[in-house]
């Protein structure tokens, strides 16, 4: 176990428009009853939704710290994985806030990963047409990315965040020490995230992770903060600028198109999110490439360092026929009616849409991604 | 039947922030398609959420229309009535919505009265988290109240509307030909929202409503339709102020606390809405009197007028025990820790927020109302 930090670093605003703006904290979860009197929330009673994996390791220290500022805790558990991002886990937290006689002023606190975040932003975005929202992400991928912004949602039948809504927060306290009690694997796809939000928009933070990535990965606490901070701030200026994904946002989903089509075709659950990401950020740049020189790219080019940089998050390389990939493509839910388009680079730090993109550029992508 | 107006009335803007303006235009359905162009929103897929006592009634002339401009309309019918507003029909119009394989662009119409607005807006604000919304209100209280200002929900087995977000609509076209087709009790109770938003906001509004009323409740259309269509604007008035209910809007649940515990108590289904909210107003005129004088009033006083407008609403007088009326106040979803806070009038067009409220008073509001 990491000892406690130092020094946090300094929060992230995120700026929106009608006071809802927010901060970001990457300080301890002791912290919370601080920060909720910060953001004007008042109780006496909390809710706090967890998962039955993180509610055993945090939910005891949060709520004591609560209850000694005076807060009335109420905390249920939901089963971890994706499989309770489901209309009945949302129904059942319904049930469960609207027996405890909240009223439009009772913050609800979702502690844990991207589940937990977002099934019970769904629910506070729903109570009563919504009550305050906090999020306690305590995984690398939560923290700094699925916890800002505002994206709420369960899955559907016929695919994954298909029902939801926007639903900001109105604090987020991301405690650094929370990912000690990750596994490997789920610490370090998560920053496939992180790896993202500097490849759109930041070249010294890329410059910086790769630099520190051994330090990062040992989860060494002085270390991971910042970084951790500023891959969150890359996020928080990208919602600030466009909140309800109408353009710039979209560049957020740099090599989710492919990601998606992975996780979808090796069957929900076989890849991590990050794991799926790490691969479709591969093919995105092989794409881009491609897209720089008109043909199919033999090598990444100005792209290779980018791509070593992916390859440190070390995606398994997953058998799967390119043609169902490339089908399962053409059913991304960010399709409009122009087609499915695909965030390349013109640069690190330099994302654009591509439409319209010729299935053979489409194919090599996936080969480079899969073979790499 | 009446013949089509020779002359809309102009269409109230509502000013929202983010582009998120909107046009509320009393015309005939046969304009959707020129209305849904200037919205910008485009198909070829349009939804149509209707009920099955509307859908017989407008679908046909309103797919026709849309269909001669271009658009593929899929439509479906929901149970009329409460009992709809439910999780299980919400769950069933994403299940329809997703099979048809809607993009972000789709726009969702709802083809109804309030259910249908409230049930069908909430589908569309959680559908992809959010496609484009358009009401076409069919009855009068939704004409000009509840399809204007973006708040949908279902009931949950607490409460109604319990569960829902705040959705705005991207147009809403209010047909006053469709209400040729409402029964008498349906149409006449579904006026309280209009006398309740020239009471609140608009003496003069008060005024045309009492000396037109008996050519208003004929139907006859010049009358009918400028005089919905300012009831309509004195509730995007509000709503502009205050699109959250966070303050000025609260000013709209005049006679709202009584009637919701009149609907509760009377079993819902019993009385209208509107005849809940009539007979609400009487109390809340009733307190606002004894709150002048500082005492139980005897008669009405300066409110008399307005209580004689109240009065050609018609409502029945339900036999109900004061007690169990007190006590469902008290449940009201409005209440904040400082308990339940009634709208009163200083004069007509000028409400307050009025806490604290000695319970004599109370019980001499809820009698006069009963008795009147």
């Amino acid at each position: 176990m990491a000892s406690p930090l130092p020094v946090s670093p300094p929060a992230v605003h995120v700026a929106l428009s009608e006071g809802r703006s927010y901060a970001v904290h990457f300080e301890p979860l002791a912290t919370a009853p601080m920060h909720l009197r910060e953001a004007g929330l008042s109780g006496p009673l909390a809710l706090v939704v967890t998962d039955e994996t993180v509610g055993p390791l945090h939910l005891g220290a949060l709520a004591d710290a609560l209850r000694a500022d005076g807060w009335t805790v109420e905390a249920t558990a939901v089963p971890a994985g994706e499989g309770s991002k489901s209309l009945d886990q949302l129904s059942a937290l319904h049930d469960w806030a609207l027996g405890l006689g909240i009223d439009r002023q009772t913050p609800l606190l979702a502690l844990g990963g991207g589940v937990v975040g977002d099934l019970a932003g769904f629910a506070a975005a729903t109570l009563l047409r919504g009550i305050p929202l906090v999020h306690l992400p305590t995984t690398t991928i939560s923290q700094v990315d699925s916890a800002i912004g505002g994206k709420t949602g369960i899955n559907h039948a016929t695919g994954k965040n298909l029902v939801g809504a926007f639903h900001q927060p109105r604090l987020v306290l991301a405690d650094p020490a929370t990912l000690d009690t990750l596994d490997e694997r789920a610490f370090r796809s998560g920053l496939a995230e992180a790896v993202k939000h500097a490849l759109i928009s930041d070249p010294a933070l890329a410059d910086r992770l790769d630099r520190e990535w051994d330090t990062l990965v040992a989860r060494q606490p002085d270390v991971l903060a910042p970084l951790l901070r500023d891959a969150a701030a890359v996020k928080a200026r990208v919602i600030e600028a466009d909140e309800r994904e109408a353009g710039e946002r979209a560049f957020l989903n740099f090599g989710h198109t492919f990601g998606h089509a992975l996780e979808k075709e090796a069957g929900y659950g076989t890849l991590t999110h990050g794991e799926a990401v790490a691969l479709g950020m591969r093919a995105a740049l092989h794409l881009s490439e491609s897209l720089r020189l008109g043909q199919v790219a033999e090598a990444l080019g100005p792209f290779a360092e980018a791509d070593r940089l992916v390859a440190r998050l070390d995606p398994p390389a997953p058998t799967l026929a390119i043609d169902a990939l490339m089908a399962a493509t053409e059913a991304d839910k960010k399709r409009t009616a122009a087609g499915v388009r695909y965030v390349v680079l013109d640069a690190v730090g330099r994302p654009r849409l591509a439409a319209d993109v010729d299935d053979a550029l489409l194919r090599a992508a996936w080969r480079y991604a899969l073979s790499a």
